[in-house]
């Protein structure tokens, strides 16, 4: 099941130490003009390498287009992508290869398919949402077109809140903070757990600008269900939450119900949504990433014939994998807008009729 | 969109206030033995009007199966089941008819549709949840078939948490109550919210038993990610967590990864699932839901023509909709299980040989 | 899988002799007028019944839509239609109860599900395109708004082929012969097949007019594709066949190739289809029907344990399926039109930019 | 829409003359071996370029595997498969820009996209099926585990009809005949076509052996309906038939009907399927593929402003696209099987028990 999307969808192939990644866009409508620039940009966002609280993996992850552009234009066939991996072949995996790493989907691998590529946790690395970000940056393309901007940054590592929100500041910060007055503590942050071979986890602020009322589709495929969908699909990902989400729940309906004015709604307690639809508002999503689970301790683990094992980690790993999610989450909200914006041409019969100027 | 599922799938349709409300339930296994008497029971779960606590709107949620049932047995075909509407016809609705109340979902599906039934919130009332009960109990005994489980009950009301999970107690407390001894002060929050013309959110705990490593199929419908749709997607839900999923963010690789030992894992933070497959522990969900925006207050709202407004409700409502909702949540935690059991089956080639015995 | 479609689906349920059969009908656009009367003309004419040409067997298929429809508008939510069955308790099954017919589908539902409903076929009774007649109602409704026209006739029957077309005779024709110079030998073929216990194939002709350009999904959701799909998953249809089909098949390409003019095309052999795209030309499809395997002549089968028998059917059958079939190739061919134009509407940007007026 | 399948999915990209063809097969169950050299040698089947009966196209159609394959055995993640173009830039396209092919798909493409590439018909031509062979071959392989064979052949060609059907014989022809006897005059009216720079229409036939009774999902994913879907797909064919499918509409019930005896059905007209479901006996479908409408002879059309024009084709095309197409029609057959065989292990509580053993 490597689709996702009903109209704007994309289906995602590939290995952390195989060949290739890829990525099948589909149902992008034709004449979107294609900034190839634009597209590397997103995906430079997201690679590994970039500082030193990142990982240590070098590749260049230059995405190249096989089909579905013509001219510098979509065509509205399916668009190929494909990011040859550069660095795969560096390591020995002798000795994990019949080892579970705990926290990992090694052991969920081995229990469903009886068989894995070990190296680098294979299909179920991270390094596969390398491809989201390819089909991100062509969602992102569509939503220029309608002046709808998504924006992503951190607003919390290692229970270190951000205060304020500045997702302009965010882009120049190496850890993408939000908050410049809390950055230098959550690198400390992060230093201390490089340092101790241990990890943190984070949370990541995603918001859409300009988003028309209107997507969403009730009752299964809502804006907030496919939102939460996407995120928690992500991994590492462990809770998703949208607008006030956890504190609403311990809120009162006088405070937190929107009150709803000629001028719009006075607060946005929902986040933008209701009844799983947008409501014009910005859409606020925030996305909680566990620790990564890779770290350089000795851990207690099972080989494949259930024996006790010892492990200890070698290798190079995100310290704190939120910060590079943070892109990844972005692509994704840009992916299910571009779908929303698709399927909610399909709501009223008028737009059909306008369409044929009936 | 109102189809949910990949192989176990079903579709709802029906109104608040319209005539009946239904479900159709599609790729159920043949031969699976159906107990009525089970079905009616969950829906009494979710029947709206058993004490002071849940809306006085009384119905008594009859289901009948229309197709699909043959001889006691589930046949492979599609079952029809309705649920006629007895207590739609008893309120005026003029003065809502042009106004959105705040909080619900009247103003997008304005916006989106161009019309609505506003009778009750028409198709966006949470009454259309009974359709899923009654999907979810036809889950429950395919469940049931492979010994799973599925429990629920409310761990917190208005910031009151609970501090045991007793899945037992809860049955039998008219909130649903996890633990005994905050109950009392849940109820009494309830009560100060129901004499204050307010309402108040509330968080559903969800554990599923016995659960077989390697449900969930990546990447794309995964585990934790549809479980994450059907909780979002939900009337009034804002958040929804996987195992310690907020605390884990704040938490560390070496605390937060779970050691694997021959006997098992030694600890349930992932809450059952690790890259989005299920590994073999229990599944544990926390849902947060907002608080019930249907409140007696004078509240601010514009009607169809954007003018500005001062909205008082009347009616029947939940004070806190966590509570018949944690029922809902139950059934969608089957669903989504029954449906994930019968895609694993396609995990592996062996399973396919077997079936014939090659 | 008893959905059909992508954007304007629908998912039926109900067995011949059950309590009912159903529909959903899920993607329909709002505000399209709902005329029920219409809806009822449609159901009447596959309606049983009404000649000595079908099955004697009464039902009045009185269709009741349960949601979906508000002030005589629909609202962009599901339609939930239900037709009772008035006339399913008039028969003693145990005689069929271990043996399957040939040329049914009795055989082949046992071999899959290992039980099925034997009374009249259960669920793979023709009786279940009534559901697909009700849908197609409300998709000829959409159509309606642009203007686009399906019709439908006999052109063959037992061999005796129409040598015109003429759709308004055929609406006259208890046969709904094409040709009236040929009704009655067509009639007099039906009337032999009665009279020696035997049944007799026939051949359906459906076009549809006013079809805007550009309907069809490529690849794997061609509008050719799509048709072939439907009409041969349709009870006892065997072939399908589009514009000149078989004929071209022998011709070459200089005939065959419909030249292109700036009035239109020369000729329409390709039946208004190229690549899997409405070209704007009349869309003609053939659909051939097999004659119905109910024949009370004694035919040897074998009974659930694999015992040779023998079996002489009792009951009501139609001599010609082909006959009311033409009214669900019909149903069937306006859901997909439906389908295909709300899909077509995300096939450029500029679409979506004007429905934002950008 | 460039996905076929439901649990044995596909998703092809690429252009005729664009960087390359690909496909990600998904769904594709774990531990089945890959042997690529297979593989290749589909692909070679359907190559260009090997007698004078083909295009002259040259490409040698080397398919390179991305993903989903790890020491030679399936993993259960998506298979990405790429087929780089080789002889993609041989050609000045000016002259055809503006123009549309009559018989081609140019014209509906520029209706719906108002973009398209022209290269060769781009994605409407009939190279993208390079991919589907690709991914029926990784099909094929799935099939050999429960040894169900699926084999193809030229029934007719111009008119000029089989009298026998030997698929060795077939395999060995260079334009995959199946009655020696008629295999020369099959060539000398493919010969007359080209020497008269004009094209041939023809006929496939496919068969399944030893396909397990009960594959087939009623009532919307039948596995005749999914035959006819795919293959009506198929580019230039125009009509599909199963069993007797034609014949039998001008047959009588009591002719038609294939007895049931203990040791199997007397005949099969009805082509191994009944009620959209394997019966056990062979699958037997036939495919008719219209001319080329590649001709080297003036035509009419229009420029993309309306304006009439005259237009003389040049290149390389084959004058019966029949013959190539009957291997990717095999290929088609197989890859619906797997995913029936898939869908099909949901069919009865009874196996997901014993896979749990319970």
């Amino acid at each position: 099941m490597n689709t996702f999307g009903k109209r704007f969808r994309f289906t995602t192939f590939g290995e952390s130490h195989g060949k290739a990644l890829g990525v099948v866009v589909d149902g992008v409508p034709a004449c979107i003009k294609i900034d190839e620039n634009f597209i590397q940009k997103e995906m430079d966002k997201r690679r590994p390498g970039k500082s030193k609280y990142e990982t240590s993996r070098k590749e260049s992850d230059k995405v190249e287009i096989l089909s579905g552009v013509f001219d510098g234009f979509t065509t509205g066939t399916s668009i190929g992508m494909v990011i040859f991996n550069e660095n795969q072949k560096s390591k020995d995996y002798s000795n994990v290869k019949d080892l579970f790493r705990p926290g990992h989907a090694d052991f969920t691998y081995f229990q469903k398919y009886g068989i894995r590529d070990y190296r680098g946790g294979g299909r179920s690395s991270a390094r596969e949402t390398s491809a989201r970000v390819a089909a991100g940056a062509i969602a992102k393309l569509l939503l220029k077109e309608l002046n709808i901007e998504v924006k992503s940054g951190i607003c919390e590592i290692a229970g270190i809140q951000a205060d304020i929100q500045d997702f302009e500041y965010s882009k120049t910060s190496s850890i993408y903070a939000l908050d410049s007055n809390k950055e230098n503590k959550q690198k400390e942050a992060i230093q201390t757990a490089i340092n101790s071979h241990d990890s943190v986890g984070g949370v990541v602020l995603i918001k859409a600008l300009n988003v028309p009322a209107g997507l969403g589709e009730p009752m299964y495929h809502k804006l907030d269900g496919q939102i939460a969908s996407a995120m928690m699909g992500l991994n590492a990902v462990k809770a998703v939450e949208i607008g006030d989400g956890i504190q609403a729940s311990r809120s009162k309906g006088s405070i937190n119900n929107d009150q709803i004015t000629s001028k719009g709604f006075e607060t946005n307690h929902s986040g933008g949504i209701l009844g799983g639809i947008s409501n014009g508002d910005d859409i606020v999503v925030k996305v909680y990433f566990k620790p990564t689970p890779s770290i350089f301790c000795e851990q207690k683990t099972v080989d494949i014939n259930n024996n006790d094992k010892t492990y200890l980690l070698k290798g190079r790993h995100d310290p704190c994998v939120a910060i590079r999610g943070s892109i990844v989450c972005e692509s994704l909200l840009a992916l299910i807008l571009a779908d929303m914006l698709l399927l909610n041409m399909n709501s009223k019969i008028d737009y059909l009729k306008n369409m044929y100027s009936l």
